[in-house]
């Protein structure tokens, strides 16, 4: 059972529509998208959704309540004190907190056999939180997922509990953190081409 | 390929006398003990290792290195302001973090069958990062986990960045976290022992 996916080119098919659509709406995160292009350009594998890690400021109602979250403030680069301040500057209501998320690539593989290689392959690049999310009949999907994260509480309905001073510290080990998964998926890019190859060298 | 462990009754019966051992020496969470015992006491799986979810106050050198941090408090239940400042009074140098971690089980299965189901059932019970860690030959490795979580850094080599004022509110945060993930450990007790009489029935 599960041993590989139903239907593999026509899901593949469907999930390049859903990208071209998606890059056309400017949806996707611009300096992931030669990543997403080496990984499809491969026989057994199709990206399904991603996010190129991001640090972000974001006004939630109560914790874990994301359907009804706000982000004052997305990047997915290294930011400037300034930018966050003035995302922060925008709080009205709710907890405030500072967020920061590793990359994250979905991947349906053809085969278990495909689906355990390219783990494989991201755990020893430094993605460390990879894993097999779901398999299934309609699909065998692989979650690319690396450490860098933190989760800061700032302050909730308009007060502030923390100093500018702080949020440079917090600032400063965020970016240390984006250099970090940045490097680990340019390494990625180098490696995913060659992981049909090895497969077919005798 | 890998669709059933190989001679799992073999590694159950090593991996039980490893946690007999750990027991032994006081090395298992209290409070996730019994749900241990429900899920070994099933035929098809076995538990490797466990934490229970846990609030702590952590001394790093430097972000990510986890060899050399040690813990300054650590608690597998809701925490008291003046234990974790007690815990924040014996920092002296490095990187001081809060860190929240939603309980953590791997548990191996003897068939992806039996993987997949365990998986679902997590996932059902709001363990939404539960995945399928590993695929091998040798093993077959299912890990349940939630997604409470809060990396805080607290100050730097004897420096606080943040005030009393601060540490309670964060504090109450973690707290509410922990008896989020208490309740979902709970259940999760609750349903395992049904996974493989439901598989029975007729």
């Amino acid at each position: 059972m599960f041993l590989y996916t139903k239907n593999f080119d026509e899901q593949k098919a469907r999930a390049m529509e859903g990208l071209r659509r998606a890059l056309a709406e400017g949806k996707v995160d611009d300096d992931i998208i030669p990543l997403l292009d080496k990984i499809n350009s491969l026989e057994n594998y199709f990206t399904t959704s991603s996010c190129s890690g991001r640090i972000s400021v974001m006004e939630m109602p109560h914790f874990g309540d994301k359907v009804n979250s706000v982000w004052l403030g997305k990047w997915h680069r290294t930011v400037k004190v300034e930018e966050v301040l003035e995302a922060i500057g925008r709080h009205e209501k709710g907890q405030l907190w500072f967020l920061i998320r590793s990359p994250i690539l979905h991947v349906g593989a053809r085969t278990m056999e495909d689906a355990v290689k390219l783990l494989n392959l991201a755990i020893g690049l430094g993605f460390k939180y990879s894993n097999i999310k779901s398999v299934s009949h309609k699909k065998l999907l692989v979650e690319i997922r690396s450490t860098e994260r933190m989760d800061v509480p700032l302050g909730t309905d308009g007060e502030l509990w923390v100093d500018e001073a702080y949020i440079e510290r917090i600032v400063g080990i965020a970016n240390s953190q984006v250099r970090r998964f940045k490097g680990k998926l340019k390494r990625l890019g180098e490696e995913v081409e060659k992981i049909e190859n090895a497969h077919q060298s005798p």
